[in-house]
Formats: C-alpha cells, sequence, structure tokens
C-alpha cells in the first residue's frame, strides 16, 4: 500500500455567466477528469461572480487549504475581467504591470494596442510567467494559484502545457455495471465499504439504459486492496446481476 | 425602476463523482437558467465531497447568506448518501424518521423494503416535506434549504414540481452579436458600463462563430434603463460592427 498523501486541488470558476445561466461551464467537467487521470484529488469546486472582493476570499482560502488552485475565467481587456484584481486583493498586495507580458502583448496587438489591452498585462506583484511553449501567452501564476482562461479551448490548450507538472501517483478505477435496484443491493455494498477503508466506493443508478441499472465505482491507490474489495462486492452480489466489470 | 431587491439563492453539489470526473454536473447549468428566468440571482455553486462535516458547514454557512439553498445529490440508500446527516450536522440536531416518508417508502418499496431503503426516511429533525404532487416522493426542506436529488432526471421533476414558489420579479436581457474583437470595443463597452449602473453587462468572445465574434449581454430588472444603455452601446460601436441583436 502506497503511503504517498494525495495532492488536493480547488477549481474556482469565476464568471456571472455561468451563475446566470446564460454560459454553459464545460471547464469543470474537462479538469475534473484531467486532475483525476494525473492523480490530483480535486477536493472542492466554486463558482463565483466577477467580484473582485469574493475572489480574493475564495482565491486566498483556496490557496490556503489546498496544494494547488485553478481559477477560470476573468482575464480578458474588459470591465468584467478582474480576476488578477481579486487574487492580488486576496493577498493583499497590487498588480503591476509586467514587462515581458506587456512586451508580448505590444507584439500580438500591434497598432490595435489600447489600455484595455495593456491592462491585461497587470497582475499581482510577485506572479510568475509559466510559459507554456505552445502559444503566445504563458500562464500566469502566483504562489500555488494558476490562472486559467474562461474560454473553454484556451483553457484546455493553457492546462495542456502546464499539466505534466501536477502528475502524481494513480488512482486505479473499476467500474462494475449491474442489472439490479440500488435499494436491493445497498446493504451488501454497504457492508463492503465497512470493510474496505483504502477502497472508496461510489453508485450511481441509471436510467437510460437497457443493459444495466447501476454503476458501482471502486477506486484505490492500491491495486491490490482494490482488486480484493472489488472480489469481495461480487462473491456477495446476487446471481445474474453483474452485467460486465470494467 | 423597480426598487426591489432581488432573492439570492446558492447551489450545493454533493458528490465525489462530480469532483473525481467521472460523471459530469448537468444540474448547475439547469438550476441556474431556470432560477433566472424566475427572477432568482444564482450567487455561488459549490461542489463538494461526500463528507457529513463539510456538507453541514456548507448548508449552514449558505443558510445564512442567501434567501434560498438546494442541495444536489446525496439522497439515496448506499453508504455515500450522508446529505441528511450533514444537514442535520451543520445545524446541531438530529436525523429523525419521518413517520409519513416511512410510510410512502414502504408502500413503494413493498416485499424489498430494507434497512437501507428505511434510512431515506431519516431527515432532519423539524424538516418538512413539500408535496410536489407529481411524483412518489415528496422534496425534504429545512428552513430555506431544499434538498434535491442528483439524479439529472430526478432533479428536473423536483424543481419543476416546486418552482413557481420562488418566482420573483423578471430580468429583462439583450443579446448584442458583434463581428469585432474584444479587445478593439473593450474601451468603448467599459464607458458604457462606467455609465449605466443599474445594468450588468458581460462580453463573451465565440471562437466557432463565422458570423460573429462576440456576444455582448446586457441585463437588467428595469427594461428602459436596459434600452437606453444598449442604444448608447451601439451609437457608439464602430460602423458594421453590429451583426445582430436579440
Amino acid at each position: 500500500m502506497e503511503q504517498e498523501t494525495a495532492k488536493t486541488a480547488g477549481l474556482i470558476i469565476i464568471g456571472n455567466e455561468i451563475l446566470s445561466g446564460k454560459v454553459r461551464d464545460s471547464n469543470s467537467f474537462y479538469l475534473a477528469s484531467e486532475l483525476r487521470s494525473l492523480g490530483v484529488e480535486l477536493a472542492r469546486i466554486s463558482v463565483i461572480p466577477d467580484d473582485a472582493e469574493l475572489i480574493g476570499k475564495e482565491v486566498s482560502l483556496f490557496s490556503r487549504t489546498y496544494d494547488y488552485v485553478f481559477t477560470s475565467g476573468g482575464i480578458g481587456p474588459t470591465h468584467d475581467d478582474i480576476t488578477m484584481e481579486g487574487i492580488a486583493r486576496g493577498f493583499s498586495i497590487r498588480t503591476k504591470r509586467h514587462p515581458v507580458l506587456a512586451e508580448r502583448f505590444r507584439k500580438y496587438y500591434g497598432e490595435r494596442t489600447n489600455a484595455a489591452v495593456m491592462k491585461m498585462s497587470e497582475i499581482p506583484e510577485g506572479a510568475e510567467l509559466v510559459d507554456s511553449g505552445t502559444s503566445g501567452f504563458p500562464v500566469v501564476s502566483f504562489r500555488n494559484v494558476f490562472v486559467l482562461p474562461g474560454i473553454p479551448r484556451y483553457f484546455r490548450e493553457k492546462f495542456s502545457a502546464i499539466r505534466e507538472r501536477f502528475r502524481s501517483s494513480a488512482f486505479y478505477l473499476r467500474r462494475i455495471f449491474l442489472n439490479a435496484n440500488e435499494s436491493d443491493i445497498a446493504e451488501i455494498l454497504n457492508a463492503v465499504v465497512a470493510e474496505n477503508a483504502e477502497v472508496a466506493f461510489g453508485s450511481y443508478p441509471e436510467l437510460d439504459s437497457a443493459e444495466y441499472r447501476i454503476i458501482v465505482t471502486a477506486e484505490s491507490r492500491s491495486r491490490n486492496l482494490l482488486d480484493e474489495s472489488v472480489h469481495s462486492l461480487l462473491a456477495r452480489l446476487p446471481e445474474n446481476t453483474l452485467v460486465r466489470l470494467e
């Protein structure tokens, strides 16, 4: 059994457009899957409005609580892009024009450079540029906080470019597809859960499949303990309940 | 201008399956849209793990902060269904078998009734049943907290059944489709934003449309102020920028 403690992460989605139902967030699901595949435990997601005070409080709290913090959104040139100001406020520092960023923006926008564009080069004092090498603009990080754009395509590009630095030890996962009612197997499952503290179980009814009615997931950092617990569960289930095991 | 203060809401999504990327949450987007159409301001979404202590803290904090709180998930019969226990813990009370719920479960499950099923009738002491009339099981509420199931189909059924009680005054929304770069119109937009405090603007670059490159949204509880601010913006935009106005 590995004794290594999992690295944890928190995700802060910044955007009135998500809270008001105008835009459907897809960054949460993407990052949750990516972090899982990297062995990082996503411990909390917050969706909060474009409000510098709230952003600051949330980022500061997350930064103290989790190993890594990711923010999504609020880094463009318009009035509602206040993530950098919010982060600075959360750590009681100022934002400052970063000369390398400013130079990149000037080059990219050329004659179209204006005050709104240059505002994007103002980042919390002491923030670093994590240069991804894959696109024109680096990811800005401040302490353990990584600031990502809200637009899904850019969010993915930026995270892909820096993802390897977060790789940790793996989780092993089995998915058990059952043709049973959750209420009928709940007591068996609860007993197996109680006996296998190092394995995390989940039980998810599926209404739209003709083939199975529940997916039970079992997950652990120990492949042996995982396999033992799954065998123990299968041995106790009623006949003809198992549809398949992945 | 209406002076009525908007009712606010918070949503707590409870589920390890969301945080670990196994299941994609669709309840947030549904509820955000629904609440908006009812005139309720969704102020925050939290996604947290199946942990009674965390659930309790979050529900109690949300209950004090927002007019309405909705929870999603964790009310089935298995070991990871601990929302009711969490809520009780958050308010320092106990869970107790509710006789009406217990009777409904017994009727519904008949001979298949077992301890895991009956656990679902244990709800925080003092909680109420909001009878939707549309399906077998009522929504449980405790103070301003409404407890909804995580399975999307049931989440929608239950919310639909109780939605009218949350109706408040409307928001008016205009969507302005522009063929422009966000950085080019940012200064104009920022000026209009500064002059129209009662109107909330958003600016969302769209990468996948051949027709437009930004959607600017403007929203207010006052239709007059909304129209004035939109006209003021349109008058200042460069020629041929407007694609359409909805």
